[in-house]
């Protein structure tokens, strides 16, 4: 049996996991990942698919443990190239239906509903779905039975004994299975350095009521949108607005409530906003901008702090190590977390008992080969990061590249005529430039510039000048170095020549 | 009397306050800011000095009250345009000197050393010199005495009880000019939101020695390159790195430590790597970049937590309310951070009893104005951003700007050659794109493209042929509405004529 997660191994996000008996295959999620190429017009991040398109017709199901983009958001661009049955809870699969209908992809007849307790078969493999905590509804965890032995995936989770829904988490299965005997488990890593016990979701309900009760204006929670357990208060006879944008995206509701450019809500000395979620790393700025916003309308903000105005969904080390004792794993595989998160999960593997050999740490592409001789990494398959822009489509990585160069220095055109017969130049080289030097304090650089595309061209032999690529690459070399000398910058340089 | 703020009221870094009386004026600091346009090559942000350069003969003294970056950084552009003597420790003379070198400004005969307990004269401004403890040495507060009053100008500081370099906090002298009365407090806001005291330096030297006994392998400490203070550790017979980087910035020690390719030092299974610092918003990125990298060689992270492997060099609450106390000035300006903290700062002092109007929220560029009637913003002067780059040269902002469009959408050149007599097109309307699609896979978009850009200068009337600025506008128009139909994209267009 091999297993090959194509995403979320030594990276946050871009979960997907792929397990092979034979033949045959399992996939387990499809997720994005929030790109830092944001700057250069990618909007999200998807895992290459094309190691399973090459494999397409013995992908047996596609089984999604719940709905967070991390792990369906790329599911279409999955699906467009595997159509197999996709499984998942009734919530999971709400928002994936959405998501292949904005592809544009028919899906109704792929889409099977499960719930906790209910157990598929596809090809080798038997699929039982198992109760799990985290802080979106619907999510489960696998108890993947194979010819070769049980595989346990967690999924997201954490241990809450007290949830909002009721919906506790599975002690029993899991420990059945540790009974029974598990070949692998696949455990959640996000935590794994995080000492204690993670608190429960009911404690962000009994903090916030008690905001709401001393509160004497308006009140504004933002949460993780996808965290519909903390969107039932509101005591009677009071408003409370619900606005996305925790994160301090610039054109969410609450980006637009700061900055006092909201069609329905205006801010007012006295009103309350709650942030009830964590900056994820990366949008500490963005978040800090919305909140002196808000401050300077007057308004108080509650980020953080004790009460939990926020709890994660994630186990912490405690639960880790209980999920570990209670499925007594043969071999252990930490999944879902950057490579500081995997490696101290397997250390506090190592702590409960595992030893080091029975641990595989793999990153995103590893082939790991679980049989009767022992676990290894046994290969490398094609796996990696496709980008993708606002239209859906991809922004192939020479685009993004070249989006980089020229942010960093701007852009020089040369454009020079060239007459077929005599290769000399017809007219004067025109220099085009942006980002590069504010073009009408320095037109004197842009003409110094035109003399040396001509230098250039004149001094080229006859020979050279034939050939239109050596042209072009004398232009750049001495415009490169000009640029250079004279003003200590790096554009990027791109010789057009047109024949005339 | 007037006091404005060129920079560091209601942003992080570039501080710089102006007082003014009469006709003379007193500068003190001259800041920097780390931007966020470092992407688009930008790599430190100054105050806009072009108010302080029209004044220039009358500025009196530029004081430095430490050597930190925001507070000494943009120096040698604000005395490219001032010539004043520059008043500072011999620590912060000493940082400030080696700038006004690099920037190639002589300098020796401006420079004037003072220690704390001096005064000097400099016009109207008598300026003494009061010891404060920060997390950089030779760090000073200021007693401006002017004929309208004195004031207060905290720099900043925190109260360290037991400072590594035993130059206490000198609470005798705030005092007597509390005694005095003070006209004004100006005071340091950053930790503003943090409740409580802030640790004392000494503590982060015990902690580092707990530390250092423990461990088996080498040490890697990294920590902000001017705390000097925790640059003195190492039992004997074991050595301990010092490396920069501490923020996860690319080039740094720290960071070709992690990656495995620093000349000297190699990390090996058992090492210990201590982060001393804490993470500048927006670096999170970065820094866990650097400690997944950390990890991957086998050794040991320990960022934050405690005991404090790090301090704030920042009063918090409970001093902020001492220094209020201690000073009793008739009005108070909280300077030196976001409007959050600013605002945090003014609650604060609400608190302590000042009444709301004698505490002035001011933004850069806004004109504090005291006078016997009271204190009020009267008016505003230029202030804002310059972006430096690499080269030490401004960038434009509309460099920055149109770096920041191609890197988002990429840029496609139009070339086209008109014949000067038709103004019809001699040769092909050729198409050079950078950042915007794969030219080689889309080879067929580009001949699309040429072949809209030569029917929208055949469809042109003779008369718009004969104005190029038209000509260009009609291509760029139907380019923009081709990209953005067939392929939903938008691309910065720039259509180049030459005339053959």
């Amino acid at each position: 049996m091999q297993i090959v997660a194509l995403g979320g191994l030594g990276e946050f996000g871009m979960n997907c996991t792929v397990i092979r008996h034979g033949r045959d295959l399992l996939v387990i999620d499809a997720g994005l990942m929030f790109p830092e190429e944001q700057v250069y017009g990618v909007d999200i991040v998807v895992p290459d698919f094309s190691h399973l398109e090459e494999e397409k017709d013995h992908v047996r199901a596609i089984v999604l443990t719940h709905g967070h983009e991390d792990h369906v958001g790329a599911l279409p661009y999955l699906f467009e190239r595997v159509r197999a049955p996709i499984y998942g809870s009734d919530f999971t699969l709400g928002l994936a239906a959405r998501k292949l209908r904005e592809h544009g992809l028919p899906h109704d007849r792929h889409l099977k509903r499960v719930a906790a307790g209910d157990a598929i078969t596809a090809g080798p493999f038997r699929v039982e779905f198992i109760q799990i905590t985290h802080s979106i509804p619907g999510s489960l965890a696998l108890a993947i039975e194979t010819p070769s032995g049980t595989l346990i995936h967690t999924g997201d989770f954490k241990m809450d004994q007290t949830p909002v829904d009721d919906r506790r988490f599975d002690f029993q299965t899991f420990s059945y299975y540790g009974d029974q005997g598990v070949l692998a488990l696949l455990s959640d890593s996000t935590n794994a350095e995080v000492p204690g016990f993670t608190d429960s979701e009911r404690r962000v309900g009994e903090a916030l009521d008690g905001l709401f009760r001393r509160a004497s204006g308006r009140i504004i929670v933002s949460t993780f949108s996808s965290n519909v357990h903390r969107i039932r208060h509101g005591p009677p006879g009071r408003a409370v607005v619900v606005a996305a944008g925790s994160q301090g995206e610039p054109m969410s509701a609450l980006s637009r409530i700061a900055l006092g450019d909201h069609r329905d809500v205006s801010l007012e000395a006295g009103d309350l906003v709650i942030l009830s979620a964590r900056p994820i790393p990366g949008n500490e700025k963005a978040i800090n901008r919305v909140v002196n916003h808000i401050f300077q309308r007057g308004a108080e903000v509650i980020l953080g702090g004790r009460p939990p105005y926020h709890v994660s969904g994630h186990a912490s080390v405690e639960e880790l190590k209980i999920m570990l004792t209670l499925t007594r794993p043969r071999y252990f595989v930490p999944i879902h977390g950057e490579l500081r998160q995997l490696l101290s999960h397997a250390r506090l593997a190592e702590r409960t008992g595992l030893p080091r050999d029975r641990i595989l740490l793999a990153a995103s592409g590893d082939v790991m080969e679980i049989g009767p001789q022992g676990a290894r990494i046994a290969g490398k398959v094609r796996a990696g990061r496709v980008f993708i822009d606002g239209s859906l489509e991809e922004v192939e990585e020479i685009v993004v590249r070249d989006r980089r160069h020229i942010s960093e220095g701007g852009i020089v055109l040369a454009v020079e005529a060239i007459d077929k017969q005599t290769g000399a130049l017809d007219g004067d080289p025109e220099i085009v430039s942006r980002g590069f030097v504010h073009e009408e304090v320095r037109g004197d650089m842009l003409r110094e510039a035109s003399g040396v595309v001509r230098r250039a061209v004149e001094a080229a032999t006859r020979e050279e000048r034939a050939d239109r690529g050596v042209v072009k690459a004398l232009i750049q070399r001495d415009l490169k170095r000009h640029f250079r000398k004279s003003l200590d910058r790096r554009p990027m340089i791109i010789p057009a020549i047109i024949e005339t």
